[in-house]
């Protein structure tokens, strides 16, 4: 663990802290009101909500613009020590106030405003499956998010406009990093791909489809969310449209879940990717809620957390063996499946057309996708009347698959419609980091497969509080990296743990 | 309903409503937070919930005693004709702003966290009947609220504490007022309930007590309130320790419940009680939500809604005509039960501990005694340390039972652990207007008992919606009664209500 209960904050920090906790608070808050929401709020209170959302975003904002921070940022700086932890706290408070001041008021409600529109002719749109409904909307989002990373160029936190979006949910990852990582999976990516699927092998699938009762999904995810760590008692599992993870500090960190009836995996690797997002929350250091590195450091990590449970963990042979028991347990007419007949059903590989169904071996061609019709957009090669070619002649490409219809390819996703331009990257980040980080475990663990057969998470999970979640925002994400598994972020675990598993299950090339 | 759709607001009053929708948002936020926190929030997030809704707090005290708003509210008094719509937003506005400028931001933050940690204590000890874990906080919240009492009273809003602690839930409501008829009521209702048990009438209970599966009871609960004109698309019932009702704007109104296994009262009058309140908050114009007079105009009124429907209406015998054959269907066992056997097992007269589960005509007896006991606490004439005993004396003085245990006793109330001193009186206040209205109705509508028989209850709802609930803070809460009723508040409309049921049940004196 970090050293949170090390050195007092000194005096000149105070009154930086006493401001972040008011900004933090009012992000708590929005938060509790977005679960609210998404869970249990009556039809009605839609517009209310709405409301009071927009009006604790606006003071937040105003907060984190008010110049008594900037002073008080600059009064910490003034007396820390480089490579502290007030160090630390001052770089992630500098971070989000360049940030909130670097974009003029008029463009940040412009874009506010834009993306609430956007957001509803994305949804007609998809349902009358016609991109020409959300185009114009679109392309105003797009040009409101260049103006905003014009914008954040200027300020000085970014060096092109791409590297903008990104620094928003991947801080310190630039285009220049990204892209030959990208390409250079890209091409190993279709390989594999391209191999398993020539093998011609039929996976039977029957062990983890057909009817699966929904109390029975939900007291085996409760119980292997558990099993995981997950602490019932600092959270919660409710039913949603999406899943989503929510935290408002480590005692409270919620999740929600989905659930087929005919197919256990949906429920089941939800939950189990909701909980790994979650146990990061939940082990963010107590000490350090509400201040400037209190919080997850970047998507990309958030997201190999989640990562890590739901493929390297519950996708294993290992993690059957502990769990086959207990899935009998629960679906007592299941008791004459085996593991070597659940492993293959959870690892077949299909070039699909909707990333969020999309198996582990063709997920992250999805992501190469979009990257590279962003980079285009925001590059001035692509305009949005040639993007559903653009997206199409992509899938080809690179899945072999072309979407029928704009609703099952360039409609499918929510984030462009909410201008999150830059995002989809930090999946693929997560995937490679889940890992490598998994790889770095068992260095130091020794046998990760026998941990998991044994149900012996505690200790996989301890690694990850020791060399991430305690951590919080205390180093920049490239530098957890290299201090958790002592390389950078790379694509090589990764590929090794793919080939591992698509050759156990289609055989060797 | 009032003249919410009339002139258009000056310009001069604009940012006043642009100021006070930034209030209004930080304390719906804090509404759901407190919402959240007594229904769904998991044990350990109750430390960083304390932190955020005293932040909230903090940061609308910061807004209610901006000065640029005090000068909004005296540009936007500079156009106000008098006796409009913007003289009333301009009073309400005023009201607030002084109140928050008595208190300093310290003490309102200070106050936020002591009652949140109370309410965790106040729990525990009632769970383990033990008045010795909540007395450090409680001792702390009493504390505090003498010190924002002794504020107000600085500020010349009030002339004595206890003044300014009933100022804020019945505001122009004082000691000097409310202790004479509290006194006269005490009298009167210690002479009914002692004629009243002398007579040795033993009530025949049975077709009230018993088992009650609570399935049937959410459900008959639910058909009463959605009957009454609850609209459940704009809130939700949900269990919690203590019933109550919260609302963030007309649109989102929820209230809560409670039950016991083997009597149908507790569970049924919490729903009709607390829908009633919600029956307000629902009613109230969404065109002032957010604005200074858009809210409740004081717990007095708020109460008169709840009785009105608890008592008025849903322990009627007419109202029982309608019920009844509902009551059935979801009570098959209980078919052979009559309105006439069900009607006086809901007018007991028996003195007893808990104030939430007593009858009508002791009740308010209880209300007296916490008001006598929070003015002795409050006076300096009475401690924590001799807070029980004080507690067991005046109910042994005015009702003739004994607490046996402190659960059943001084820790059976929620509103201290809140800081909700001065709160009681308003209760009987409601008590004794319910009464009134429910005459006012009747001598407009013509029978009320043949409405309540027919389920008609559109028609007594609409009147409410006309002269109370569409008025929201318009008027002062006495002008509202005489607008309503045509006569200041009193006890008559009670006295006569309460002494005619309790003649059909117990005879004649």
């Amino acid at each position: 663990m970090p050293d949170s209960a090390a050195p007092p904050v000194p005096a000149a920090a105070h009154e930086l802290l006493a401001r972040w906790a008011d900004i933090a608070a009012l992000h708590d808050a929005g938060a509790v009101l977005g679960w609210d929401q998404e869970t249990v709020m009556p039809p009605k209170g839609q517009p209310g909500r709405g409301r009071v959302l927009s009006a604790l975003a606006g003071l937040a904002h105003e907060k984190l613009t008010d110049p008594a921070l900037a002073a008080a940022i600059e009064a910490a700086a003034a007396v820390a020590e480089p490579g502290s932890e007030l160090a630390a706290q001052v770089r992630e408070a500098r971070r989000a106030v360049t940030r909130a001041t670097a974009v003029p008021g008029d463009l940040a409600r412009a874009k506010a405003e834009a993306t609430s529109a956007a957001l509803v002719t994305w949804q007609r749109a998809r349902a009358e499956d016609d991109l020409a409904v959300f185009a114009p909307d679109l392309r105003r989002v797009i040009d409101l998010t260049m103006q905003e990373a014009d914008a954040y160029v200027a300020a000085g936190i970014a060096a092109t406009r791409y590297d903008a979006l990104l620094d928003e949910f991947e801080p310190g990852m630039t285009e220049a990093m990204v892209a030959p990582l990208l390409a250079d999976l890209r091409d190993e990516l279709v390989g594999i791909v391209h191999a398993a699927v020539g093998r011609g092998v039929a996976v039977d699938e029957s062990a983890v489809t057909g009817p699966f009762p929904v109390a029975g999904q939900e007291a085996f995810g409760r119980e292997v969310a558990t099993a995981m760590g997950y602490d019932f008692e600092a959270g919660r599992l409710d039913a949603s449209a999406h899943p989503f993870t929510t935290g408002f500090g480590p005692g409270d960190v919620r999740i929600t879940w989905r659930w087929a009836d005919d197919d256990l995996r949906p429920g089941l690797y939800g939950v189990m990717h909701e909980a790994g997002h979650a146990l990061y929350e939940q082990g963010l250091p107590p000490a350090w809620a509400g201040t400037p590195m209190g919080g997850a450091v970047s998507l990309g990590v958030h997201e190999s957390q989640s990562r890590l449970w739901e493929n390297l963990v519950g996708r294993s042979e290992a993690f059957w063996r502990w769990a086959h028991p207990r899935f009998v347990a629960h679906f007592p007419d299941r008791a004459g499946t085996t593991v070597d007949a659940i492993h293959p059903a959870l690892h077949t590989v299909r070039p699909s057309l909707i990333r969020v169904e999309a198996d582990e071996a063709t997920y992250n061609l999805h992501i190469v996708a979009r990257f590279e019709i962003e980079r285009a957009l925001f590059g001035g090669s692509l305009g949005v009347d040639d993007l559903r070619d653009a997206w199409d002649d992509t899938y080809e490409a690179l899945l072999g698959v072309r979407p029928p219809s704009a609703a099952d390819g360039v409609l499918q996703d929510i984030h462009w419609s909410m201008g999150a331009f830059g995002y989809f990257p930090t999946y693929t980040l997560g995937n490679l980091l889940a890992a490598q980080l998994f790889e770095a475990a068992g260095r130091e663990l020794g046998d990760l497969d026998a941990l998991m057969a044994a149900g012996d998470f505690p200790e996989l999970l301890g690694w990850l509080r020791r060399n991430v979640h305690g951590h919080a925002s205390r180093y920049p994400a490239p530098e957890l990296v290299e201090r958790a598994t002592g390389a950078p972020l790379g694509a090589d675990a990764f590929l090794r743990h793919l080939r591992a598993t698509v050759e156990a299950v289609y055989g060797a090339a």
